[in-house]
């Protein structure tokens, strides 16, 4: 569109876009996403009660990636609030991310209706580990941009959250084929970390 | 993503999270669920009235979920709009209240496609159930952050609607394998409970 | 919620919602509705160009339908735009429009997929006849409380078009009957009655 | 609605709705686009990795239009926000825009499935010339109403990539009946020439 500031462009020119604006986006997709996840569970045509059965693992994929996506959702809330500018780089990274999650719903899908079988499980974790880079990197680019004396970058501190959740699902990926509820396990730790209140966890952690 | 904060976390600490924020993006979970609904009813092949018959069941419990998300979201928008911070407890409360509702369109289909069997009206009950339970949870989580004299307690009052719902529904579970009609009237009867204008319910209400 | 204020029941206490918001609510699954639709455009499975013929008449309905969705948009804005404050009365009518809207990507469907026959035409004209209804009792409501010395009730001034329309698709109803394309070409009619610059039309309305 | 103002016709007479308004709608149709076109990712039935191969270009046609929704959500962005009023022509310049982008899910799994067939990938090029007309044809009007002077006519300046883009969409069109992929090239060239950074693409664009 314009020949000069070039909004549009992944440059590091700061965009007529504002992070309210950035983030109404996202919550859209966001919201859209969590929603269509449930889509996945086809209703039975029997009215009987065993006609559920089937349905579990898929029910309890679909739990798992609502909160996940509850937790994007908030970490992006949190991150978005503390970005003063959005440039062409955060805008194109913050796209990344949101195309990542949205391959959620088939990972889910595939995960539950297969009823956690090794290769969808091993699937999942990639389709997770693609969106916990891409928000490293949708971080990364922000605080580059903030600067590292920013408050975004004392909030964000460690950030051993950040760090742990892409190490654990890269090691879900192959040790799906060892055993896949390992991999799954791995999933659910890693959405309780983000879920259970922090403070404990942190001092669990700083006793380590 | 905060190491001191801790905003993620289901903690006491206020969260950056306006209450407009939380609204708007469970504004879109809910505008998103009220529709999707609709696509449950199945276009038929056939082009002769008769062939909408099989869809009545399906329309009528499209309408009491209808009914039902309508009331869910004006309750939700005058909870909040009361609210003054939004903690991390507040926030996944409120995702939690999400999730039950997301199950509306398959419990609203399975007991529709089914003509209103036995073991979907019961399941539907459940849902309702869980919602409701939700809903409560995440009003207690507010008041008891707001504080027993604030606004929001004194608008509250006595609550009679929110006690007496999931009184409704859980009483409407067993009773569906003793008559489905039962259930039935009981869920329709909670919508009217909240649709009939309130002033004179609770006059009756009061004169009982 | 309220014991007392009853912001939730159909009276014409005030409510603590606000235009706006209802407005974006309703935006929100007018937005939907609007993209739904296109979902009954089943991709073929032939890569042939008459493999696209069958699809015509769905892709014709879909036009009309998208066209009338935007007027509504369009008229809804304007009319809440001109609404000071909400009871729950407007509150509950616009739910019933939204209610009515929301059977469109059925009613388009099925017109559309059965290639404008006979039935399905009809039908088309009992949904927009009750969306048209719906929304002439959100008006009535509306200016009821703003008054009729309200700056709404001056916009609106005589409002033939609302008049016109629900009059043209009671008619279309019937006369599908007759002649399923005299039904199809008032839903035209009705189309081209809001989308053609209104002045001129004004005129030739004042000249007859 | 209005019989004197007529905000709801295309004339030049400023509308009640305001750019920002206007571009709060168009978000929520470009959200749902940009996530339902997942949809056609169909879950396979079978866990075993050659399962996901028939997706391959199912996933490579999202990818690409996943692309194009954001470079068009962008380019929307930074029009709209040099927009001061909204005209019933611009309202109605924008509906068509929105109708031609509800149109990429289907260009895009109908491509997609059949492995970028002939057809269905001259069809996408038709899809993807239309929507870039209506927004050339959205551009000309809001530039016709903000006048030559206009921050937003300074900022398009030469607009080249404006200008280019349909000449290449256009040649797609019988290419493709040369030799597909020489059109499936110039959709992926389009999109590296909004996404490239600018002025690097301006500079070298200038030395020729």
């Amino acid at each position: 569109m314009s020949d000069e500031t070039a909004p549009d462009a992944p440059t590091d020119a700061p965009s007529l876009m504002t992070p309210g604006r950035l983030e109404a986006f996202s919550d859209g997709v966001l919201a859209i996403l969590i929603t269509i996840m449930v889509l996945e569970l086809k209703v039975p045509h029997s009215a009987e009660l065993h006609a559920l059965r089937p349905l579990v693992p898929v029910f309890l994929s679909y739990v798992l990636s609502f909160v996940y996506i509850g937790i994007y959702w908030n970490n992006h809330h949190h991150l978005l609030k503390r970005t003063s500018t959005v440039t062409g780089g955060i805008l194109w990274a913050n796209l990344d991310l949101l195309f990542w999650l949205s391959l959620f719903p088939f990972a889910t899908a595939w995960m539950g209706e297969n009823h956690f079988a090794t290769v969808p499980v091993a699937a999942y974790g990639v389709v997770t580990l693609c969106a916990a880079i891409a928000y490293y990197i949708l971080q990364s680019v922000i605080v580059a941009h903030e600067g590292r004396d920013s408050a975004l970058a004392k909030a964000l501190g460690r950030d051993w959250k950040g760090k742990v959740s892409p190490v654990l699902y890269a090691s879900a990926i192959p040790l799906a084929f060892v055993n896949r509820w390992i991999a799954v396990a791995l999933y659910v730790l890693v959405a309780l970390i983000w879920l259970v209140p922090d403070r404990r966890l942190e001092r669990r952690y700083a006793a380590r």
